[in-house]
């Protein structure tokens, strides 16, 4: 985009972003540090972005008046996270820029267009297949199986509408969990580690990539986040090279997550597609100069990328459920900062903070 | 105090802050990440704060039935600036605990309260007289000046109050300036360099300094701050032990910035305490893990105090007046992180924002 075309939010203005939970609370946070004031909407009353936002929109995504004023109360929009329906983008662009697209959410929203669509980069996932019969899954279990998951083709997330499979038998169980929503096959992969990259892209096109973090997940929700990961040179570098031709041939806007597996020989097979901050760019507040959450502001308002240099080596712990209770160590501890996300209750699998030890 | 005796604010509850200025903004968005709410208190509408805060009371800072209610919504209550009228504190006192103390805000309060307290505890500042008529004013002259700088003893800041001596023929206009108002004298000394320590005490009376900076002012107003000061070792222990020692001496519970100069012989001699997070402590945000606004929110909500190290040098620019036009230069710097306050005007002389560089 010719930086005449370019959208630009300027201090003083107003960001709107979809969703308010905790990633749009640490958007919002980001966004103050450079005199935007950030708007949530967001169907939940109380929730955890709206305690540190200047405006609140409390509706529905599908709420046309309520869509109507809020593009109406900012300069620009976005999304905390990746299953905002493509309809209310669409509503809401024909009022007021959105980034990331309709059309880039659309494609990280469905599990087989986004493997196609990494695929056809000319990039490596896990092999896959459609499954939307139980002949469909047998026939993928024979081709690429046994072992593989079985993923709901939309709206899953934290290990939910998955189901594992080890072995033939665990084909028909597998299937009943996806209650016959369209699935996908994911075969079986022995990699050695899981990586991802936090890029961020503007509205010129720009590219910046913060170093590649170490993920470990347990019961398929994200645990911890180490940078730097142990990689090769080669290996971190090819890793900042998918993700920057990934964001590019989506035409993305903002900061993106990639997920990716290290195999063996140090090749790269991505897993997933994150259209928004992530979960495993949180060290970055503390690690960098400027956050992947102001980094997305930046992207998203128009302004200039900022350096992800990263000064210190870190590692980001999850708070998941009640893990929570070990507030007051953390806040002991040395050269921990610790971040909790104002969700009064905590439930099993539910994310209610994080801590950043730098290293 | 005794552990079981602190006052605790939890993540969860409510830290209310007197001013709703840049230091209340920053403070808000310090307590957002423990998970704390902040609701300021100001007479301005659309201060800096409330855009960032989940709740706001606009009203006078003498209006008791106002003043109640928003003691009746907080957990514990602070201030951003020194200047709040001690009774608003003791009003507030009676209802709810608030850090720092009325005490310790009406020494810092005026200039020669200060000084004395000081003076007793046996740490230099500049040589000072009390200044009530003309004649104070040239009997002070002629014992420690003739060059100085005369001052309102209260409610000066940024320069403002202030009047230079450079003669004894200055002297008549210098105290027209003061217009009847109290003042004192202080005598000119020849330092080298400006520095400033940022000091937090807990409630249990814990103390944590963060490393002197080195400050650099223009009219008044502080232009630059560096990390880490060029000054010896052993400066630097004093420069802590002082204000550690300062800390004590007021039983302050908080975060307190002390201003000192550096005399040729490493000597060093209080300029002046500022009972608040200060200026020369933005770096932090940037600089260390903990800041100096989420230690002071430590600090008063009896939560553990945080590391003050210092993991990066650092140079903070204060954008003041116009100097805010550049933020798209800063935006574009690498390694610098742009803050900028959400005022909509610029004046001369106002504080807009500031840039902290890594270095």
């Amino acid at each position: 985009m010719n930086p005449d075309q370019m959208n630009m939010v300027k201090p003083g203005g107003t960001i709107g972003i979809l969703g308010g939970g905790q990633l749009g609370r640490m958007l919002a946070l980001a966004a103050a540090r450079l005199g935007i004031d950030a708007h949530i909407y967001c169907p939940e009353e109380n929730c955890p972005a709206s305690h540190v936002s200047a405006g609140f929109s409390c509706a529905a995504y599908d709420d046309e008046r309520r869509l109507s004023a809020f593009a109406g109360a900012v300069d620009a929009i976005t999304t905390e996270f990746e299953n905002i329906p493509a309809d209310t983008a669409r509503f809401l662009a024909e009022r007021k820029p959105v980034f990331p697209s309709a059309q880039a959410l659309e494609i990280a929203q469905d599990r087989v267009d986004e493997k196609a669509f990494i695929n056809r980069q000319g990039i490596d996932t896990a092999p896959w297949r459609r499954v939307d019969t139980f002949d469909d899954l047998n026939e993928a279990l024979s081709d690429i199986g046994p072992e593989g998951v079985l993923k709901t083709r939309r709206l899953g997330y934290d290990g939910k509408g998955q189901a594992r499979i080890q072995s033939l038998e665990d084909a028909a169980a597998a299937f009943a969990t996806m209650n016959n929503a369209p699935a996908v096959l994911e075969g079986f992969i022995d990699f050695q580690r899981e990586i991802s990259v936090i890029v961020a892209r503007g509205q010129d096109g720009e590219i910046r990539c913060y170093d590649p973090g170490e993920n470990r997940h347990a019961e398929g929700i994200l645990r911890e986040t180490t940078v730097p990961a142990n990689i090769s040179d080669k290996t971190r570098d090819s890793a900042l090279a998918i993700a920057g031709q990934l964001a590019k041939a989506l035409d993305y806007v903002g900061v993106m997550g990639v997920e990716m597996f290290v195999m063996r020989d140090g090749s790269l097979v991505v897993n997933e597609i994150a259209p928004r901050v992530h979960n495993t760019g949180h060290w970055t507040i503390e690690g960098c100069a400027i956050s992947q959450f102001e980094q997305h502001i930046r992207a998203v308002c128009g302004l200039p990328l900022g350096s992800p240099a990263r000064h210190s080596d870190a590692v980001m712990t999850n708070l998941i459920g009640d893990d929570v209770d070990a507030w007051p160590t953390l806040l002991a501890a040395p050269g921990t900062a610790l971040h909790l996300y104002g969700k009064g209750e905590s439930r099993p699998g539910r994310k209610m903070g994080h801590a950043t030890r730098l290293l």
